[in-house]
């Protein structure tokens, strides 16, 4: 991917013989960008633009250059492309729109292009594309004059689009490296990711992702980077990728953004939700050490700033440390006798007194950063133009003294005043500080580094790609239901309820002779997916005579019903319990995601659930339960006993499995399961098959 | 309060005879501000500070000042003020800080100082404060260099803390005026409301506020101003106001910071999280028209931004409009054929095509504006600093062409690219457009617009005082229970379960008669808090010999329990249907708050409550069940039938007016109150007085 970052030699398709205001001409931009290698330019009609001499086919080059940028209008682009892989090129950027992003034949014109490149082992970055930028190397395929960093920062981003770069100052910061993947129809996140983990200029990677196809190759390589490098992701298409509509509870309950948020959770990725915390998040990674615990120490100029941070912290997850011992000792007697301090440490009555409000704040910030009980520290400082306050503006020595590199702990700073810009541009090369323009962002900079830190301690994963469709299934049916979806689960080592499918009064009775009273009869059809709504259900029958009268009141219903191979009424053995939903789903970019929830009748209303892709190990599942708010129940809530908890997690390794074997198992319910303290039972089932 | 903010002649007491760097010197900073009224120092030792003449005692001035501005030490403040009421001043501005801020004898002292003041109707603004602020009358107390703006905006804040003023960059942008409360010892958010409402160069509010005394008086106020003058208010201090240890579920559900939101909510004032949000948010009702609905038209170079806008609108409870069919008559043919038009409109194909971006832009904005269907604005613009790029940089012509002033929707826009801050300047003036630095802030402008519209388009209201403690009550009992609790309530319009409490099986077994089987048993005293958890309830009890059996299983627990008044086994109907909690609550600020949410055994497991303040109308009664997420459950869930909805919100009417008249009710629970579609009864209750 070097040839495609830093090319040797490139050559420009469809640039315009324009130049200046309006021309968006590749070529002109590239050269203002520095570009030092060799550009040609190919072009039926001109001779010479900008002073580079015209070739009128790219057959004609005296070389093979690394690279071609391709922007030629959409018709033509497959030609071009043709021309450029018979002339051995093999990274391609088509920065040219109207494909996948436009319409059926658009579709149809990249699905060519792709099917060209690969005969040839070619890899094409686009179509609808700005392409690449690289400030190391002063290369970039823009058609946007994009000015070139003095001292490019180790930060790369990888997107869906070419805003992103045009508009660094507002999503990323400043950027070193950096790709638009367009439409991705070749090129994707991950082989990206695979070479900027190996990448010496790079050190915190951000990606904007609109859709993902391979979920699970996605999230294998980018847990692994994320450990050397952390990544940090703007997701967006959140309001268009809500539940769909589905024939299942789990479809319904869990949508595309929450898969992805529980997939980022699993592999420990830093996700943001707006432009300002991708690049707040990003300067914390690129200035800071590791945040090692939640404890800050917190340093004001005023009380008021102090409370901000205290719901700040809070917010993130994190608490203000003990005061060290130090700053009662040294700091607190030099202020007036009537100020007692705390953390946050109120440093302007001491200043005031003293005279010296940046001797008072080196000696608090000292004595949190020696301190072992403080894993990072805040500090919000004045930043004032005027001379009269110049004796208080933090300068780079300021924090040089202090030593950082020794401590490594991470220090945010919030800095306010009219000369805030001018105070955060002098810190902006002094290692170990960051400084933000609000206390709830130099908050939330210390609670991401936490996050992180906390995520790249578990031990790593890595997520299979599930079995190969197997032509043993789908079975007959699309749903499968009632006993049949219940013997299926058995058969894979989930706890079900006994029961027997039954077709007469006498058959039913003897299955539940078999099984014991009380039971339950339930009508299995397909015109029954909600029968307990339905009245398809008669509970606590308690002997022979109360289910033969239910069989009576049930075997209408199924006769009024289509016909179905697994249809009858079920004889199940009662059972009573905490309702658990447990579930699976097959999310288009992640694969198998198993669910777990509050069960029963109260499933919709509640929505409690938790999720997370397959496989999963029996600790994963005890966390997932354990963040439901009905997590209570099963523990023993207002006195009673604690249910199965470990049948329950058991239960969940096992359907993840499933979710696993059987790719085309599009859904599955099981709800409820019942929990009691000897165990768990999945009483009813749904299985749907793609 | 014009002496205040406006003083044609001011003493300083307190002023040093250093100036300069770390002087903090407020003499020369008022000086340098650009201050032409009269100024008096009083100085104990000094002749002469900075060219102004010093008099030892206050009472030597030749005139009685507006204001004195004192910052002696804590000791010598009492005495100084006393002086300056004595010479006749009734404004003070007390900077000093060491009062309510630090310890017991700070908090005597500021008591005296505020009771010295108040016999001379004078007034305080502090103490611990910055003071205040005025740039129209290039007036301030701050003894920090702050820079006078050159055109003062029309916006206002009242803070608890000098920082905002300090850091207005960082909080509300430019301010016109200004006053830190400081320990708002004398003077509080009221007061300076009553003046900003009427004062001609304030037209937006912004609010500081770390805590409230006098809830009601300050949301009638703020209720009222806001109509006239949004009032934007971050609030802090939420992490240490959470919900207290209490006596009930609604004392232990309901936390000072939730009753703050419900009294905004219910004021229709706008809450802010953040100081990014409130700046935002200031700009957007200081430059826009109001949005009078929630569809926003969208115009984009990039449709990455477009997809990023619909996340935002989605969290914003803002949407898309429709299309207007201009746009698709006039901008979509001049695209390529390939590129069909939604909103977002994805402006850059066609920019490209033209040659023309803000030809286009200008086209789709002005159909946008022109539209029925659309009640507000947002575009995206590049703002690229390159020369290259001057065509397609928005300019106040560009805006001017609009004629916004003929269509009255806010624009927002977004800009991004390296000319952002240029761009954003050279708009700045022009109005009806609003720019931010991310589409997220655009966005949420336009959202915090719509529900400000949609608040202040409700009916007036206004929330009296409670009832002025009766001697009456509280009862002897500190807590009351059972048949007692629901007695009084039924006394005050509540509908509660029949019921007798008795003290033998005898009497139970006529009660029951009376009422009717099925009856519960439940145990009432003061150690049978929970009695449910404890085995104090027996539930469903279908003759007397089951009464019988179940009151000598009850009777010893009553035996082994402290003694009281109200103790005994309580004999009641037995009720079955939806089991909801009502509860009261005095807030400390806000006095009585009414309460209701999922009630029953899950309680506390699902936390499902909505609280407002008392007193509420039914329609109110009801919007707060429908906020609930149980709701559903009231209203026919799953086929079920609908509850008696107006008897709940009845009960919910009656409850909260007992709030008002018994201020001394601390909590009351009235858990479970059961609904059936018959009506609802109250089954158990709580009551706690202070």
């Amino acid at each position: 991917m070097d040839k495609l970052f830093a090319p040797q030699a490139v050559v420009l398709v469809g640039v315009s013989r324009r130049i200046g205001v309006g021309a968006y001409n590749g070529l002109e931009m590239l050269l203002r960008y520095g570009y030092q290698g060799r550009v040609y330019v190919v072009h039926p009609q001109a001779d010479e633009i900008l002073g580079h001499k015209v070739y009128p086919r790219v057959e004609d080059l005296p070389e093979i250059p690394d690279l071609a940028v391709i922007a030629v209008g959409r018709d033509l682009v497959l030609s071009v492309v043709e021309e450029c892989l018979a002339k051995g090129i093999r990274w391609l950027v088509i920065i040219t729109q109207g494909f996948a992003d436009a319409d059926t034949q658009g579709r149809q014109l990249q699905a060519k292009l792709v099917a060209a490149a690969r005969q040839h082992q070619a890899h094409i970055i686009g179509p609808n594309t700005m392409g690449v930028l690289n400030a190391h190397a002063h290369f970039t395929t823009a058609f946007v004059d994009l000015i070139c960093p003095a001292a490019p920062p180790p930060v790369a981003l990888v997107a869906q689009s070419g805003a992103p770069q045009v508009g660094a100052e507002s999503f990323t910061g400043p950027l070193g490296k950096a790709v638009d993947l367009g439409n991705a129809a070749d090129v994707g996140f991950p082989e990206v990711l695979d070479y900027l983990e190996q990448d010496p200029q790079t050190q915190v990677i951000a990606l904007h992702i609109e859709g993902l196809s391979q979920g699970r190759r996605f999230l294998n390589t980018a847990a692994r980077v994320n450990r050397r490098k952390p990544i940090v992701i703007l997701k967006t298409g959140v309001s268009v990728a809500g539940a769909q509509a589905a024939l299942s509870h789990t479809g319904s309950l869990v949508g595309q953004d929450q898969v992805f948020t529980a997939a980022c959770r699993r592999a420990g990725l830093t996700r943001v939700h707006s432009a300002q915390d991708l690049q707040d998040t990003i300067l914390a990674f690129r200035k800071l050490p590791p945040m090692r615990g939640p404890r800050v120490g917190i340093a004001t100029p005023s009380g008021a700033l102090g409370i901000i941070a205290l719901d700040a912290l809070s917010r993130e997850g994190l608490q203000p440390g003990p005061l060290p011992e130090r700053i009662v000792r040294e700091v607190e007697p030099q202020g007036p006798y009537w100020h007692a301090l705390h953390n946050p440490v109120d440093l302007w009555p001491i200043g005031m007194l003293t005279g010296d409000f940046l001797k008072i704040a080196g000696q608090t910030l000292a004595a949190f950063l020696e301190d072992n009980h403080i894993d990072g520290v805040l500090c919000m400082l004045p930043a004032i133009g005027s001379p009269l306050h110049s004796n208080i503006l933090a300068t780079p020595e300021f924090f040089a003294n202090l030593r950082l590199d020794r401590h490594q702990k991470p220090v945010t700073v919030a800095l306010y005043g009219d000369a805030r810009e001018t105070v955060r541009n002098s810190l902006g090369q002094v290692p170990g500080v960051a400084c933000y323009f609000s206390v709830e962002q130099a908050v939330h900079a210390l609670g991401q580094l936490h996050r992180y830190h906390q995520a790249v301690s578990r031990p790593p994963e890595s997520w299979p790609e599930p079995a190969p469709a197997n032509p043993g299934h789908p079975p007959a049916a699309a749903i499968v239901l009632g006993q049949a979806a219940l013997d299926f689960l058995a058969g894979h080592g989930l706890p079900t309820a006994a029961g027997r499918l039954t077709h007469s009064p006498a058959e039913a009775a003897e299955a539940a002779a078999a099984l014991g009273f009380p039971v339950v009869l339930k009508v299995i059809s397909p015109d029954y997916l909600h029968k307990a709504d339905q009245g398809g259900v008669v509970l606590n029958l308690q002997d022979e005579a109360a289910l033969r009268a239910a069989f009576q009141r049930l075997q209408p219903l199924l006769k009024a019903a289509a016909p179905g191979a697994a249809a009858g009424l079920l004889v199940q053995k009662q059972l009573s319990g905490r309702e658990l939903l447990l579930g699976l789903k097959q999310d288009p970019a992640f694969g198998p995601i198993i669910i777990c929830g509050f069960g029963g009748t109260y499933t919709e209303l509640w929505q409690d659930t938790a999720q997370t892709l397959a496989p999963i190990t029996l600790a994963q599942a005890h966390d997932l339960l354990a963040s439901l708010r009905s997590y209570p129940l099963l523990t023993g809530y207002r006195g009673e006993p604690q249910v199965d908890l470990e049948a329950i997690c058991q239960a969940m390794v096992n359907l993840a499995e499933v979710g696993l074997a059987y790719p085309h198992l599009q859904e599955l319910d099981l709800n409820p399961l019942i929990a009691t303290p000897q165990g768990c039972w999945a009483v009813d089932a749904r299985l749907v098959w793609r």
